[in-house]
């Protein structure tokens, strides 16, 4: 790649780190705060920010804070229109979530070397598994990133490993998608924060490729294995039952 | 600014004007399309498309076609707590358009040579105007511009109307919002679209300054000049209501 082209592709790279600094918690930002969380020369977030408001992602308020810009409000109907799942998909989750004595399903598809929550049902234990809407989770761990790749080659899988802090993971990781392509569910205890356990199982697209993985999540002492075998019963309906439904991430496919 | 940084620049803006390409209409897109559509080369939209998929902005559906990705779910919450308003500022809007007798009541801010519809109420009329929350329309023409612009300084506004095709614009523009920013309001018929009229009044933020122009829309047919009188009264009154809410773009200002 030239350098001018690698230089393209950081900008935007960057462009994106700069509006991920926005959120429920700081939801207006000062270029101050931005070159502190970024690290970046003050030139260059000045030029970021300047680029962002003039495409409509940043919004300056006049008090010399941004917000993220009404532009948005467009990319908003557009995630949603591709993205919401239809009411009988979110009535399953719910469906499961009952079933399971009230954890929380999460509805993960893949994004390169991580996984996207698109749907969920907070479920209604107290001590509850919560990611939220568009949280992006890491790819190397957990039983629903093993189900969303269980279908994928080992050099893919491998690479996803290789952004894990455990040097056995390349070998363990492809063991467990192996194991979740036959079994056609995974579980999880504590790979990525001790106590936290997962069920996951596949939705598929029309072409047989893996899209999705659904899944519980919430404390290991709940997670027993007595446990885990009847939610991956539940979790293998539900699955199918979405996969017949054919409703992730727009609608033909 | 060096040539690295211009095309920091030029790549951002050609990664926003790609997305763009998505819509209701366009729900998925093919590389050939995006190819069809930017007239860019076809290494350019592979290399873009690969690093906003990367970002999460895009999403390989597996049949050779991207959709708008699972990442922009992140931003959808963020715009919606940003700019969504409070149930009071919409009651205010419906009551507005009731009040007009139906007419389509659209709330706009300023994006650089843009404003951007944040909030509407469609009306009841069979003839309508309609504007989608989120969508651009040109800062060069319309009452909502003229307000918007009513407090800008001269070289700002004529910078704003360079980019009209018209060359009279500049005075023009300029004697209107000076004209809005002495009555409080403004008219305008067919600036931009023949047979299509609008009457706004300013929003103001917590310093004074103006932050959006709140419209009613229609054909000019039903603008008559004691209408547009009646409309103005009732734009006024409704602004203040807003001003007073101060709920544009975010909660503290």
């Amino acid at each position: 790649m030239p350098e001018s082209e690698a230089g393209g592709v950081r900008s935007v790279q960057r462009a994106v780190d700069l509006l991920a600094l926005y959120d429920a918690e700081h939801p207006a930002r000062t270029v101050r705060e931005l070159v502190d969380e970024t690290g970046l020369a003050k030139s260059t977030v000045v030029r970021l920010v300047h680029t962002l408001e003039q495409c409509g992602l940043l919004w300056s308020r006049g008090d010399g804070r941004t917000v993220p810009g009404p532009g948005l409000l467009r990319w908003a109907e557009l995630a949603s229109s591709t993205w919401q799942l239809p009411e009988a998909a979110l009535a399953l989750m719910k469906q499961l979530s009952e079933a399971s004595g009230g954890e929380a399903v999460h509805l993960y598809v893949r994004q390169r070397d991580a996984r996207v929550c698109i749907a969920r049902h907070e479920g209604t234990r107290t001590l509850r598994h919560v990611v939220r809407v568009g949280e992006e989770m890491p790819l190397w761990s957990g039983a629903a990133s093993h189900v969303l790749l269980s279908r994928a080659e080992r050099a893919d899988v491998e690479a996803v490993a290789a952004t894990a802090p455990h040097e056995d993971w390349p070998t363990l990781l492809w063991e467990r998608a192996q194991r979740a392509a036959v079994a056609g569910w995974s579980a999880s205890h504590g790979e990525r924060e001790a106590g936290v356990s997962g069920v996951a199982a596949p939705v598929f697209g029309r072409s047989g490729r893996v899209v999705a993985a659904l899944a519980l999540g919430g404390p290991t002492t709940r997670f027993t294995e007595e446990t885990v075998a009847d939610f991956a019963k539940l979790l293998v309906e539900s699955a199918t039952a979405l996969t017949a439904l054919d409703c992730i991430g727009g609608t033909a496919r």
